[in-house]
């Protein structure tokens, strides 16, 4: 995928996976060819980020690949807000898996269905069909697998607040998208309505977006420039009844990003008439009303509202809620995988993307076994040398200590070492177990997951594609990290993210940009830079002309009104 | 509108109008500006073909215009077919009516609702709100008229077939069009999945298109394109379980174009391998079967199907039905109106396009008054200078006149007088009524309706435009016929069709069309004048864009099949 054209050199990978032959129990749908008896079976959950990608840098014939999904198409999901309010055309954002996957010439079979059961004891999921046309109920069918990929993302979290679900949009699918843009124009078409009272008027034109994150930002920032760039020319008379209203439980809007960034967009917001209010946490929505609760006062609002726009994060699908349970992963909120993305607890099951997040291992945990491996001499304590060897490989295993290097103004693990027993310049260091945990007792602080982004997603399933692709050869050849709690090494690399940036866009051609090393851009630039970044990371030829289209067509002719 | 540039001549038009004072009764909505107290009140029902084409061509600010429609967009609805598969864009052939509107800059007002009951008797139209959304169950509200004018159009005609309404698609709206498109994904999703049997898939893959006038045959035209064009590619395994089946009723499809068409057609769907079965009558559709009844074996046979799309003609709508028993038009199939568009038995109601058809005088009927008329001495007899005098106007007033002459290649009126009465080369022929009878006996085989399609309403559209605008010029100089049972003339010409052709797509770039003049037009040459027809009829610069841009992206990158 283009958008991980500079992700650091070549594959990295790791670990043991556990290799089966081809079964063929009865009842069950086996695609193996006949006489390509070994061919191993990948099983893709999933068409997002994660598992397109995947299936993108998948090469060569070694696997049979079936993927399972209810989607039969890949949307690229950051264009999403540009969709509600018909900026970009929703059939522009996606393509086809069968025509990503056409063009690599693999084996591939794809199934529109969801899964929703994995057996992870017998190598199978269950699947249901997700056609929901009068062609005779939902088909359901098994699959099985020797590899098993889930990336089937999240869904939106609702905290369990009482009437989200029945009353709130969200915003995660394309249909969400297609589903908004025909709410915001019915509201328009019904405020026109000669009998309508005034102040059901307001109600009706009250737009409330729930979660101050980048979606809902960029959302609220959609929609007003489609109400005061096409909106007030197309229905004059109630261009001054609408309000919108972004609704944060937090302090701040954007909270992950820059201070600069967020002030900006408070700013603006505030420039533009987007009510913002902070510290709201909402309790209940009704199909008119949206209730609140203050932190400030302790009070609880009720405000009248013609659309809500539910954007709060993300949360665990069934299925995966299910699986977890079985794995033995309770009370947890997504499956936690290895630095190879295996899922804990299981055998040739990874998973990747939203639906997953990666345990890194913590270095204190592992202290006894580093230890005891760079102490060759078996001497009790270790010197220099001892660790010039392993040093590579601590880091490799270990990221966080690059991390806490690099936070400290260290030059390098020696100095880390040495400054765990004073300013000794230049001399051979001696440490034992005790002093060597000393040192690296705050190492561990320098973890932090990764965050629930598309870019995440794909690197992943890069990553995860390569090491398929190598699995033979590394299995000879293993090039991961020493094993120090076993023997020998790691076969690939372990997963590292590369932070590219992330956008915000503000609306009115203004665009948020924090880019790695603390790089903040704002301003039109910034919305040039956004559409060059989005227009080169669309996943295909096709999605890019349709999707620059869009935004010259917007710009010459502005945005559809059509009820369709 | 582009597509009647070449519409015959100047505005014509006829008749008494009532005028009455603008009331504003209480509970009912009167949108008059105050001061502006003349302006009468014009209510449009509907934004289809008619009612865009009348909206399109209405000038000036003498009018208070209320449009009511249940679509606040104007569809291009020859370009249904393509929209189906995704040769052209759902988007790219809708414009919203306030657009529309909006660049006259006329005095309009809109409202995105269904009229569901026409009192003709208060003057009032009920009307009830068609936002599905949850913003308060479904409003409805009267609306005052001085002139109305209905433009509902008709809905799909089943016969009564029992099962068609819950089993088979429509092609009358964006949304069927839309609605077939998924479904044809579907089916080929389905007839993916590793669980179902042979005999299942191929049931699946068969689309039965029942009706063969030009909208079925273009569709199964279409389909065949996109499967042999697109979905081959993707899914490679299915493309021979595929199988289209076109039933028709008649003898022929096609059977209003020229036979020439119809036999190209025929064979070409034969050499494509559409299964084309005439003489064929739907009786009954279950969730998986369609029964025929075969008029030559008078067998009844059970066909297993995926999709059916229905495609027999138009019926009323129930709001129309109601309207015709509160005006003593029963036992009709549309609403009867006149030749200036008045709807027969009331006031101040105009109906054109699908909803109405033009109830011609016949000549037979006026004979008596036509003959006094001329006979301005009372003598009993005409003579050719009588006659000079009102030939005119009978021909105006009676177009089957004209239509008789040309048909009995007749030079003039004296002529076909002079016929009656044998061969008196160039003598002055007097007549009497009995004579003048026996001479205009056979006029009237020449009347036929208008066709129901888009051209024609259209036309009307644009022609009832011209009435309103010169409606107090006309007032005070009638420009029409004499009146030849009153006294005086009419007010405005009677509308005049005029027929420019018509289009039937068969696929793989071949389209066939019937000219004016019995000119007949096969092959690709024809599709290229299609394309160029179509594009300058679409209606605003920003459709013509975008539909020329969607056969550029089909002929580029294939149709989409993404399921959304």
């Amino acid at each position: 995928m283009d958008v991980h054209i500079c992700l650091s050199g070549p594959c990295s990978g790791g670990g043991l996976v556990a290799y089966s032959e081809v079964r063929s129990s009865p009842g069950v749908y086996a695609d193996a060819v006949q006489g390509d008896i070994k061919k191993k079976k990948v099983v893709v959950l999933g068409t997002g980020w994660a598992g397109t990608s995947f299936l993108k840098n998948l090469k060569g014939h070694q696997y049979d690949v079936q993927v399972v999904s209810p989607r039969n198409y890949f949307a690229f999901t950051p264009l999403l807000p540009s969709v509600t309010c018909g900026t970009v055309e929703a059939r522009s954002i996606v393509e086809p898996v069968r025509n990503i996957v056409r063009k690599k010439g693999l084996d591939v079979q794809f199934r529109e269905a969801e899964c929703f059961k994995i057996d992870a004891d017998n190598k199978k999921v269950y699947c249901r069909s997700s056609q929901d046309t009068n062609l005779g109920g939902k088909e359901e069918f098994a699959v099985d697998y020797d590899y098993l990929v889930v990336a089937m993302g999240a869904r939106a979290n609702t905290f369990n607040t009482p009437g989200v679900v029945e009353n709130a949009h969200f915003l995660k699918e394309i249909e969400d998208a297609q589903r908004i843009r025909r709410t915001v124009i019915d509201c328009f078409e019904r405020a026109s309505l000669p009998s309508v009272s005034e102040e059901e008027r307001k109600r009706i034109l009250h737009f409330v977006v729930v979660g101050g994150g980048p979606t809902g930002v960029e959302f609220a920032a959609e929609l007003h420039d489609f109400v005061h760039e096409d909106i007030a020319k197309l229905y004059p008379s109630l261009k001054d009844h609408v309000k919108i209203t972004l609704l944060e439980a937090g302090d701040h809007i954007l909270n992950m990003f820059d201070k600069r960034i967020t002030a900006f967009a408070e700013e603006k917001f505030q420039r533009d008439g987007i009510q913002l209010k902070v510290g709201s946490m909402v309790v209940k929505v009704t199909d008119k009303e949206i209730s609140t609760k203050e932190r400030s006062t302790g009070a609880t609002l009720s405000i009248p509202y013609g659309m809500v726009v539910w954007s709060t994060g993300i949360g665990t699908r069934p299925v995966i809620m299910d699986f977890m349970k079985q794995v033995g992963q309770t009370n947890r909120r997504v499956l936690a995988t290895d630095e190879w993305m295996r899922v804990e607890g299981c055998n040739s099951i990874y998973a990747l993307g939203d639906c997953a997040t990666i345990n890194q291992r913590k270095v204190m945990e592992d202290i006894a076994a580093i230890f005891n491996k760079a102490d060759k001499n078996q001497s009790g304590t270790l010197n220099v040398e001892d660790f010039r060897e392993v040093i590579k490989d601590i880091c490799e295993r270990y990221p966080q200590v690059e991390l806490y290097l690099k936070r400290k103004q260290l030059k390098n693990f020696v100095e880390l070492l040495k400054g765990s027993q004073g300013d000794v310049e230049n001399q051979l260091v001696e440490l034992d177990i005790e002093k060597f945990k000393m040192a690296l007792s705050e190492v561990d602080s320098q973890m932090k997951s990764l965050p629930a982004t598309a870019q995440v997603a794909a690197q992943q399933g890069e990553y995860l594609a390569n090491c398929f692709n190598r699995m033979e050869e590394c299995e000879m050849n293993p090039e991961g990290p020493l094993r120090f709690r076993g023997s020998g090494r790691h076969r690939f690399r372990p997963f590292r993210y590369k932070h590219f940036g992330q956008f915000a866009p503000l609306g009115g051609e203004q665009t948020a940009a924090q880019l790695p090393g603390d790089w903040v851009s704002i301003g039109k630039s910034t919305q040039w830079l956004w559409y060059s970044v989005y227009a080169s990371k669309l996943v295909t030829w096709r999605t890019r002309v349709l999707v620059v289209s869009d935004w010259g067509r917007r710009w010459i002719f502005g945005r559809d009104s059509s009820r369709i």
